[in-house]
């Protein structure tokens, strides 16, 4: 391993080899697909119309997560699921009540599209929340169970809101994307800042669209990866063809005491909709990664995605091949 | 049997039982699809690009139609059919030549998503007809081989006109979906009153739309069924992902004697776009409720609805657990 | 007097002559603008943003009217008025409140855009009425104090409905716009029939958009006047300029007996912004002709119509000149 | 007078009184123009095509300004301003450059739409400021010749950032509107806290929309004045007419506490586009109040507002009148 | 004088001197507008609703013209117009019946926005053309009574083609717009050869949109003039304002020999909007050149333009001014 | 064979017999699809997303082609390809690089949908090739290794420009598409001709869009072949759904001499989505032919054509019975 990871190692990790060459010629893809794909399927609980863009985390030797699930009225909520494996997953059949939720922030409208991470003494999750309009939601938990809501961290319209692992100068760091009350046509990555998780500021500009697959709009996706090369941060683009938005997984290193400086951004996708559950589902054309598994050993990578916004989807990989497909073909 | 059905029983309505459990965490759906969907291919008949969105009717033992079927240029046509099971279909293999046209109403220019009812002493036929855009055309039929256009109900643009099954308060009356001239992206469902068939007015507002599956617009399905809770009426909704739409099937009651009062209305979709010959055709992600069949006796109900505007499908079920669906979760 | 105009007699109509020749290279005018224009200010009572889009009609010795009030919440508001002259107006300083108003068509939303017709034995009033959308409201008065509330005439989406000032084959006749729920983009002019002013049916196409001023839509004006050579109806046309809608005024022939049939209709507009206070204002270029007074023994015309969507203006001509405009240069 | 203004007298502030009644039916208006509009022409300055929506404030005996001066490229610009009597003015023929920019904040693309306001120990401008989109751009100064810029307050999208003239629970206090990169169609009013000017949080919905003239999007306008009765917000709203947007001035009154809680909402606005100046120019039917001018002691106010975006015009009234207007037609 | 032209003398053109200063801070426009102005009023001969966007050239001591005439059924039409003085102008009632017209180009459709130049040994015109689109027509006239019109130059859709008065490297050359088929959003000048008038070929990019006034879009007006210093291109450029389109007018420089290289570009426009007569009218808010009368001998210019799309206005400079000014603040 | 092919023998097309009937009712189709579709994976090369709208022609006792590549960035790509049996194919790993190609024509940013064919001494390369917008690139190339850029045959915006396989009345001949700079929602074919592949003019319309599948648009398709009953040219048509457009193919006759003159046009289309490689994909619903391979002795035709813009397909037919349907179901 060429790469310094810095995190705990975790053997445990769902992992699957390689598979054997696809016969093509000498085609050789950055990351590979789960056999059984997908990991969680669209009905796993009575109430839900499918489970997807849902994070994951390790826990007690094992594995727990907060799941987008849209139920059968395609209301999108928030659920707590846990894994022995990391494969098969126990999903509660209700929703995240948060516990401490102001009532300033009105009612609980909709939840979606959750990132958690563990920072210093407690699990935070943070989820693109109703305000009056789309924004980032946060809470903390300890066990998965109570979940805790603290203040929406900026103003409507914002999504894809990812906190770092850690303090960076001092401060709570977090990406997200500004966007606006639709299906946002546009959209960049920034970064902020905040000393106490609830005023934030010195906003910086990190990078935003760029040719093809990343043209029409780009936003964080897993928590960010500390590398002795930088932050390696994995990230959704959208392309805007006739028939709609397609959404792939792509890649860059960031600087790690200013992360909106960009070290490396690959030109192109390492994962691109292709099979029947990332081209045929509620949304067709969608791979949307969420969460890693990262053994810091190994630098083995488990990526969690959502597919067609309908199911959770994993892909295998080595941190080594990500950074190298992403300063090899660098656009910076 | 909960519920009391006013119809007649159809002890031959072609019917399959609930299939074994799917084995997830305590799911049972409300209705299952025919496992031998699609019933009716695309390519059925020479001229059919695809056929969809059709209405069946008991007649003579047997059932009778009118279907849906867009040519290979792609024009809307109404065709005539006959089952003896309900199940196979012979459709003929030339459009519906109305009789009594006026010419007043202009050319045939095109005719889709027809419904069917009997009605005191005939079969009436209701479709979207072009008269300067979508509006509703009228005619009746003994025969199913015969039939004779009335005047439109409205003027233009209106979609999903659907007959009661019987006189209310002494007259006719029917739902609609007032619309624009191209992909109408709102849409209420109204109620009408006729004394002749060619007059409307006394128009009622039933409902709009609302969170999720429908919050894009409602449209009025099959026929509705008169049970001792309310008039049954199966209806569709529509969601606009950033992919475009997906139509889904719910449910409500409504007042027997002013059927533009709400009883209740189910939260959830009963049916939505899973299968591939729902997801994947000329509009991906349709499901499409356009008839029922019904035996007032055991309250079996098959539902015929369309597949990504491309097939025929079917789905069973029994009209005690949709009411129980609607009223456990009504958003009335 | 070359044509002959079915109606009254009506000396008392306000008239100013042709003003003298503008000098310029041989040009003469269908109409003319009168010399108090704007016959009505915007702010003429105390809470009136605009005053536009009315109706005016001979009432005992001297005129009554229905104006369209948009008030400093830019609410839409029909208000009752008087006038000795036809120029000068009293105007109530209170909204019309409908008399029987059935609590089924909801709450008064907006009502805008009204005319006023005597049929037989009552002036009846129609109007955009909200119901869920525009559609066409329809009330009676004897005395334009009290104003009863019928059925509305049609489903949303509609406008500009147009009564005929008298039964057309046994039954009430009415053209109408087809809409949709914004700031419809395309509309055309229909007529319908009815045998009691609640159920109509009977429809009919009379025309479409035509090329320039009036390539985005039509809509019917004043209440069409019965001359010997047919109905004289006087519509508006819209022109879509890269900065918006531009709003002209037109003439058609309509045959007597069924009026869907168009006997000549003129190329070119007769009458289309050009002063300050049509060209600058609320909705800066329009002009919408709701009224005229016609005295049928001179054949002078009196035509009411809204300025920039802000005040009432007058014009003036002779029957005799509009339909020779018409047949001159028509299209049909 | 009625109510108490917390606030310095001003006895110089410009003022004219209200003119002579109108003559119109009974008509009284809660402010009036001033005489002198406009009071700054569009080309004042050698490179101004316009300027307008600019904010005043008095300043050592006289009066000092940021204005918005829009180029002869149509670049929109800062330039701060000196008056002796608050209607002459004396533009600085060069933009603010700003000191203390720093680099992460990117080049100095556009600012507009200025607010200045004395919070404790000097004088803090806001603005709308170019950040890969636009958002609050927040500086100070003590002269009115440097000006120190500070963190932009939010992410992007967002205008019209207005502070408060005292901290509130001890934190400097802000209201906005989130916007997105364009026209924004939409768009309501944000409370938002910061303990240093540099992290903002506690985000409250103030409000949003509602008919008529401000149907589609409401922003705050001058710094809220305190009373005894609440803060007294002046704001613009927006309807789309089918020619484009109207912008008028309307207002509320603010919990002193808890801003975000409304206390009383005028359903009406009390200023609206009426004269050549308002209704013609770059952007026809444009009132955009930026900036008051309040006598603590007599309720005299002087409003400055940008007329069609192209000039600054002033109006003038009582705050007693202007808080009656807004209790006795409150929509809350 | 210190640019040369290259061109002949014309002492007779339109001129008034510049007006005396306006008193506002130091401010000098580069052109000042005719105090004739609007000098071709709208309704000039009887058919015309406007009259605008129209060239005119020297011709037999006097002046002669294209004229834009948009009828009184907004059909665009080419009309010739004669002068004495190049300020009072008679145009022909009728519109222009081309002559060798080939069949294959379809009717007359629609004729707009002309340019006239000498080349070589006849009067070229050119204008937006209907061929199932606009696109540049191609006509030529020796008399101003009979036009003879050749093949189109380009394949729709294109808008303002504008010929150099000269052959360049042995081949007619042409600047062009291409465009869609409405009101085009975007728009970059090209420019093309062509050996024979017929086919055309080398296509080349001079340039595009820049900030500000020439946002949106950017079309050639006048036929370039020679100068010592390069083609003096006055070009017209577009804002996108949340009320539509504003049309300014701005000058480039551009190199003899390969015109598609640009010297120079103003930043600013040097006339933009501000009188009744452009800011209202048709379509609000336009200033658009069409051609000019030069002087080579003193250097003075008359610029003929276009106001609100109504009337054709005129303003006054000098070669050496507008060259000043592009090259004192150029984007290049 | 009753139609005679003016055209090579080419006994060695990839050929597959029309497969036994599907025992559907009576129905034969056109052509029919390969057992081995996709032809060409879209990963069949290590940088390839997807490959599709492709351009094989017969070189040298075997097959040669042009082929859009879409890498991994989602760059449009050309790339060369060389096959011995016209079904499995070698594509060269580098995109082509054009020889000769003018610094005027700016960087090669993107090329795509080529089509190539045989004239008098050499093939030439037609594609959509970016030149500040998307219009006809041109190229020539002897042996598919080494390929020669000239002139872009025209301004932009233009897409799928097809040229015929001989001068026609001495002169090159193409048809294309002019477009707009998005995803164009209208076009029509145009004829172009040009003495010496550099000039091009002598424009003609041949056809727009018509009812049904070919609604939105249309685009010539593979090089026309040359029959005794005219050119047979095979284009695609566009229907737009809710959900985005749908790509057809269809056919036409056109005029030996003449070729804007069409002689007979297919109502229906003959080939559309129905097979998961056509249906789901990046872009689902899409079938573009882009070539054939024709046997003149026995009227074989094989298609080439892209799959949901992801991969290569083809189908297998009879020009007899291509031509029978264009003519028994004409709109001509």
């Amino acid at each position: 391993m060429r790469v310094r990871i810095i995190g705990e190692p975790l053997p445990n990790i769902p992992w699957e080899d390689r598979p054997a060459s696809t016969g093509h010629q000498g085609r050789l893809d950055v990351v590979w697909r789960s056999e059984r794909n997908p990991v969680i399927a669209r009905d796993l609980i009575p109430c839900s119309n499918s489970i997807f863009n849902s994070a994951v985390v390790p826990y007690k030797e094992a594995f727990a997560g907060v799941f987008r699930v849209d139920d059968m009225g395609r209301q999108m909520q928030l659920h707590a699921g846990r894994s022995e494996d990391g494969v098969t997953w126990d999903l509660n059949h209700e929703r995240i009540e948060f516990v401490g939720r102001k009532k300033e922030l009105g009612d609980f409208i909709y939840g979606y599209d959750p990132r958690v991470v563990w920072i210093e003494d407690r699990y935070y999750v943070t989820w693109c929340n109703w305000f009056h309009g789309p924004t980032i939601g946060v809470a903390y938990t300890h066990d998965f169970e109570s979940f805790h809501q603290l203040e929406n961290a900026f103003l409507p319209f914002n999504r894809n809101g990812v906190l770092f692992p850690r303090r960076i100068n001092g401060r709570f760091a977090m990406l997200s994307r500004p966007s606006d009350n639709g299906h946002t046509p546009f959209g960049d990555i920034f970064y902020s800042e905040s000393p106490d998780m609830d005023f934030w500021g010195n906003h910086r500009y990190v990078f935003g669209t760029a040719g093809g697959w990343q043209s029409t709009k780009v936003g964080a996706g897993p928590i960010p990866i500390e590398t002795s090369e930088g932050w390696l941060m994995i990230y959704h683009g959208v392309l805007t063809s006739c028939n709609g938005y397609v959404y792939s997984a792509g890649a860059a290193l960031l600087d790690l005491d200013e992360p909106w400086k960009v070290i490396a951004r690959a030109r192109t996708y390492f994962l691109s909709p292709r099979t029947l559950y990332e081209c045929v589902g509620d949304v067709p054309n969608v791979v949307f990664p969420c969460a890693t598994l990262c053994d810091a050993e190994t630098g083995r990578l488990a990526l969690y995605y959502g597919g067609a916004d309908t199911v959770v989807a994993m892909a295998f990989g080595y941190v080594d091949d990500l950074i190298d497909y992403i300063k090899s073909d660098s656009i910076v």
